[in-house]
C-alpha cells in the first residue's frame, strides 16, 4: 500500500500537458459539483489552526483539515514573509495530504502552491458566475500580485471579460501584471492611486486581493459604482485584516465561502450575523433564488476553504494517474504484529543484535565516525 | 531544498544496525534532556484534534502538533480497529512530519509506529526511574499487548528488573508475550484472572496497558500492594476511558505526562486539580524534591505527548543521517515568482499551450483513453 507523492515538477508537467485553461475549467466544474452536492452532515471542516510566532522571524505554520467523501485532507501551510529577501525562497510553502477514512492510509501528498492559487480563482469564478451581472465585461483589480492572476483567469472563463483596470500600491507590481496576465488576451489598464475611484466606478466585477495590514483597511473608499457591482474579496484572512468599506458591505448581499471561518477572518468579521447572506454553497444549490441578485451589489467573502483544497488535490491526482505521473513510495509500517511493536524490525530471538551493549552502555562513537 | 522520507524499512534498518537496547537508552537520554530543559514559553503543544467517525466503520484520524526548538512536528495517526481482520492491515497507521519555523520548509517525514512505541516505553522508564523504588525488581503487567513489550523494555533499562507477572484478558496474548519479550531475559510469570490480585500485591512497578472500553474500568480492584508501588497507567487516552481504581489514584502522587491532555483523556480526568501532582517535567527538573516519594505510592498518567514524538523523530533522523538512510525528495514548489502563481509551470508567453481549448471547451477524452 503506497503513498503517491506529487512534487512540484510533476504538477508542472500536468500544467504543461493539460493547459491552464482546461485545468481552470475542470476545477470550476468539479468545485461546482462539490458545492451543489455539499451536505453539512457529510463534510466536516474545522477551523484552521496553527502556530504563529515572531521568533526567529514573523511566521506561521498552520493546518487546514477537512473530512469528506471517505477522505481526510490536510493542507499544511507555511507563511514566512522574509523568505524571498533573506533566503530566496517563496513566502508560502505548502503541501496537501489525503488519507483514507476506512483504513487511515496516507494516500497521497502534493505540493500545494499551484493547487491553492487555482482553487482560489475557481471559487471566485463560481461566485461571480452566480452573483455578477451576466453582461459583466470590465474587471477592477485592487492588488495585482499572485491572486490577481488567478482571479482574472477564473473570471475570464465564466464571464465575457474584455478589460481589466489594474491597481497596486507598488507600481512595479501593477506594471509587471501585463506580463503575468498577458496569456489571457484581455485589455489591461494600469492605474495609480489617483485612478482608484474611477476603477471602482467602471468595474462590473471588482477583486480585492491585497496584503493590507491588520487594521489598515479599507483598501478603497466607498463611492460611486455600478448598481450590479460584484466584489470578490480575497485578501482578508486574519482577524482585523479586512479590505472593504463597511458601508459597502452593509448594503450588499455578502456571500462567504466558509461562514464560520469568514466570521473569524473574513470581511464577515465586521458584520452581525443578520448582515451576512447565504454561503456560496447555498447560492450554488439555489441558483434561481439568487438570480435577481445579479443586478444588485454583491460580495463574495473568500477566506479559503479546505474543501476547495481537497477537490483541487483530487483533480491533480486524477490527472497524474492518467498521465503516469506521481511517485509511489512505501512509507507506512504495514507488516506489524499488532501485539509486537518490534516484530517489523527484528524477528523473535534475533532482537539483541548488539549483545555487548546489553548492559546499558551507549556507544555513539560508531555513528559519529 | 529537500524533504527526507524515512519509510518503515529504513526504520527497520536503523533498528538492525543500532540495536533495540541502544535505541531505547538513547531515547531515554534525549527525552530526559528534553524534559529537564523544557520551558513552557518555548514549547507549545495544543491538544490533539481530529475526526472520529463510525461510517464506514469505527475509526479516527487525528493530528498531534508541537512547536519547539525551531521546529513544528505533527504526527498524523489513523486508528481503525477493523483493519487487521477486514484488510490485514495494522490498527494504527501513523506518520510524523517536521517543519522548519524559519522558512516553513517540510524537513522530514517518517513512519510513526515504531517511534511511538519506543517513546511510550521511554517516557515510562523516565517516570519509573524517578518515582519507583530504586530496588524495584518485580513488574506487574495488566494488558500484555504491544505497549507491554515497550513498557517492560524501558523499565529493564533503568531498574534491576528480574521478573514480570503478566496478565491479559485474552490468554493467547498473555501466552505469546513470552515470545515477544523473550529478548529481555526477564522471568515471565503469566497469570489468569484469579492471579490478578496477587500480581498487584507482588509488583514493585505495575503497568496498565489495556484497551479497556469507555466506562468499563478499573482493570483491577483496589487492594493490598507494596507501599512503594509505582504505576505506569498507559491505556487511558480517551474521555471516559480509565484503568485505575479511583481510591488508588486518590491516595497516590499522580504525575501526568501532559497535564492539559491528561485532564481530558487520562486518569487525571477523574481527579480534581488539587488531587493532581506535578507533571513528569516538574519531577525531572526537581529530582531531589520528589526523591522521598519513591518509597510511597505513585502513578505516572501517560497519555502520549507530541513532544515525545518530536524527540523520537529527531533521534531516528540523526541515526538515518549518520547511517546514510532516508530518501530525499523535492516536493515543495520553490521556483515560484511570488507574484506569479503560474510562472513555475509555464514561462511568460507560453501559457496557452492548447489554443484549441481557449474557448472553454473541456476535453477529458484524451485523459480517459
Amino acid at each position: 500500500m503506497q503513498t503517491t507523492l506529487l512534487p512540484s515538477d510533476h504538477v508542472r508537467a500536468i500544467v504543461q500537458r493539460i493547459g491552464l485553461h482546461e485545468l481552470m475549467d475542470a476545477l470550476i466544474a468539479r468545485l461546482t459539483t462539490a458545492f451543489a452536492t455539499f451536505e453539512p452532515a457529510h463534510t466536516h471542516s474545522p477551523a484552521r489552526s496553527g502556530f504563529n510566532y515572531t521568533d526567529p522571524e514573523l511566521g506561521l505554520i498552520e493546518w487546514m483539515p477537512v473530512m469528506t467523501g471517505g477522505r481526510v485532507t490536510i493542507k499544511v501551510v507555511g507563511y514566512h514573509p522574509s523568505n524571498p529577501r533573506a533566503r530566496q525562497l517563496p513566502t508560502i510553502l505548502s503541501t496537501v495530504s489525503t488519507y483514507d477514512t476506512q483504513t487511515g492510509h496516507w494516500i497521497a501528498v502534493a505540493d500545494g502552491n499551484f493547487l491553492t492559487a487555482l482553487r482560489t480563482g475557481a471559487a471566485s469564478a463560481i461566485a461571480s458566475r452566480a452573483l455578477a451581472a451576466p453582461h459583466s465585461h470590465i474587471v477592477g483589480l485592487i492588488g495585482a500580485g499572485a491572486q490577481a492572476v488567478t482571479q482574472l483567469h477564473g473570471l475570464s472563463r465564466v464571464l465575457p471579460i474584455e478589460a481589466a483596470w489594474v491597481y497596486d500600491r507598488d507600481p512595479a507590481v501593477a506594471h509587471s501584471f501585463r506580463k503575468r496576465a498577458g496569456f489571457l488576451h484581455i485589455e489591461l489598464i494600469p492605474v495609480d492611486a489617483s485612478g482608484l475611484a474611477q476603477l471602482v466606478e467602471r468595474a462590473d466585477v471588482l477583486c480585492t486581493c491585497t496584503s493590507v495590514d491588520v487594521g489598515a483597511g479599507p483598501v478603497f473608499a466607498d463611492g460611486a459604482h455600478k448598481p450590479w457591482l460584484h466584489v470578490n474579496a480575497i485578501g482578508s484572512d486574519f482577524p482585523g485584516k479586512t479590505e472593504l468599506p463597511l458601508s459597502l458591505l452593509q448594503r450588499s448581499l455578502v456571500v462567504p465561502d466558509f461562514p464560520a471561518q469568514a466570521m473569524q477572518e473574513g470581511e464577515c468579521q465586521r458584520l452581525s450575523p443578520t448582515e451576512i447572506g447565504p454561503s456560496l454553497v447555498d447560492v450554488v444549490k439555489n441558483p434561481e433564488r439568487y438570480a435577481a441578485r445579479r443586478e444588485t451589489t454583491t460580495v463574495f467573502d473568500s477566506t479559503g476553504w479546505s474543501l476547495e483544497d481537497h477537490v483541487a488535490l483530487g483533480l491533480l491526482m486524477d490527472y497524474a494517474r492518467d498521465l503516469g505521473l506521481g511517485i509511489p513510495v512505501d512509507i507506512e509500517s504495514l507488516a506489524e504484529d499488532p501485539h509486537d511493536p518490534y516484530a517489523f524490525a527484528a524477528p523473535d530471538g534475533l532482537r539483541v543484535l548488539h549483545p555487548s551493549r546489553q548492559n546499558g552502555a551507549v556507544n555513539h562513537g560508531a555513528l559519529r565516525a
